[in-house]
């Protein structure tokens, strides 16, 4: 049978979501204590992947196995056998079809930044040190709204069918002191998405870009066209929604 | 002249405020700072002390120099020269006779506590494996407020001419899902004193002491009575207070 597990994790010490060789990856350690707790080997699928030094506030993945346990037991278990920095918040049964990563229709990530020094965000922030207008680059960032190609937004090299992605909610907006936040949804997002544009969006900030620049940018559909990407360290992903449907009872 | 400075620091990587040999201090590299941009040797005088891997999200201290620096400008060198974890938030001119820790009226810490696993707090809050009862906690705590000899919350040992204390606020809170905070409030602080009243404080929320067993702690005024020491790194000094007069231009 199939479950849905959320998680969250501190992405500092890891080389990203996705299990690979030879490297130190959040879902190689969940794996490993699932299969251990489980009696058995345990291959999860995420909703997607965060990449070297990207955080989650909310991660999810299926995984399947016989049962027999009960959930919130599992839960504690595992949480508790994890480190530090990787949380378990739930495990719901779903529907032995259901899948973390196809299901999934809506995704959202943070990117927090610092205008100041703060020696209590530095980890989950990233500090930056020229002045940003924030009115700029909400007015470039209501241009990703709705549908478009995202391919100057997108990591060279990547082979994905398409790269449209709907994009319901991009904004900057303060949430204390000296810091603010980038909050974007979308169906989907394409590697390296959210930092390119949060790269991009600093250069309209700064006044390097302007506004039609990052039109162009986005219409180019080429990634040579846009800024450089933002550093890890301020990405999270906080949420990812599926239909309700696919958590009624099984 | 004499200047007031104020700063903020991730204590984890500390071993505590004071300077002492061969030990990594804030004030050690809050000194050298100072010292290398002032082109002379600066010894500055803290509010007070912070122990081994406790916080401060506001520390004061003074320190004498000839002047003829801009403060606003001091600041954001020596912010920009300390290691990421210590920032300087302000620099202001005093009276010569002004001192950080003989004039200070009023010092304010937080306890945070984590009731589940939380990747991202982990740093700054003690995770706590057993329920506690708040509301007995506030009951407890409420005991504090007022002039008491506390010397069953001090460290064994502490050489001072009087245990007595001033506590204005003394309660714990809510802040974020399954995590709380103690706040507290007094004239002065003993060595270990936060702590030592937060872990007797849960003893009484996990029910092993009464209400009426934390007051004979109290009354007792000898160490041996407390519970054991809340580990460092739910602590830190959040305010110290002056009077306004310190701070009329000079």
């Amino acid at each position: 049978m199939r479950h849905f597990l959320q998680l969250s994790y501190d992405g500092t010490a890891y080389h990203g979501w996705q299990i690979q060789p030879n490297a130190d990856t959040v879902q190689a350690r969940l794996d490993s204590a699932l299969s251990t707790l489980l009696r058995q080997p345990i291959h999860s699928v995420g909703a997607g992947r965060t990449d070297t030094g990207v955080h989650a506030k909310m991660m999810v993945a299926h995984f399947d196995s016989p049962g027999g346990f009960d959930e919130a037991d599992l839960c504690r278990r595992l949480t508790r056998m994890l480190p530090s920095d990787i949380a378990v918040a739930q495990i719901v049964r779903v529907p032995d079809d259901a899948h973390a990563r196809f299901d999934a229709i809506r995704r959202t990530y943070h990117y927090d930044i610092l205008l100041q020094k703060n020696p209590f965000r530095r980890h989950f922030a990233t500090r930056i040190h020229y002045a940003l207008q924030f009115e700029q680059m909400n007015t470039a960032a209501a241009l990703l709204l709705g549908t478009h190609d995202f391919s100057s937004f997108c990591k060279s090299g990547t082979q994905t069918k398409t790269n449209r992605c709907t994009v319901y909610e991009a904004r900057w907006m303060p949430i204390e002191s000296g810091m603010y936040r980038f909050r974007i949804s979308a169906d989907r997002f394409l590697r390296n998405m959210v930092r390119a544009i949060v790269g991009t969006l600093f250069t309209v900030g700064n006044g390097r870009l302007t506004i039609a620049d990052f039109q162009r940018v986005l219409s180019a559909a080429d990634r040579g066209a846009a800024g450089e990407s933002a550093p890890a360290e301020g990405l999270s992903l906080v949420e990812v929604a599926y239909p309700t449907e696919l958590f009624q009872p099984v």
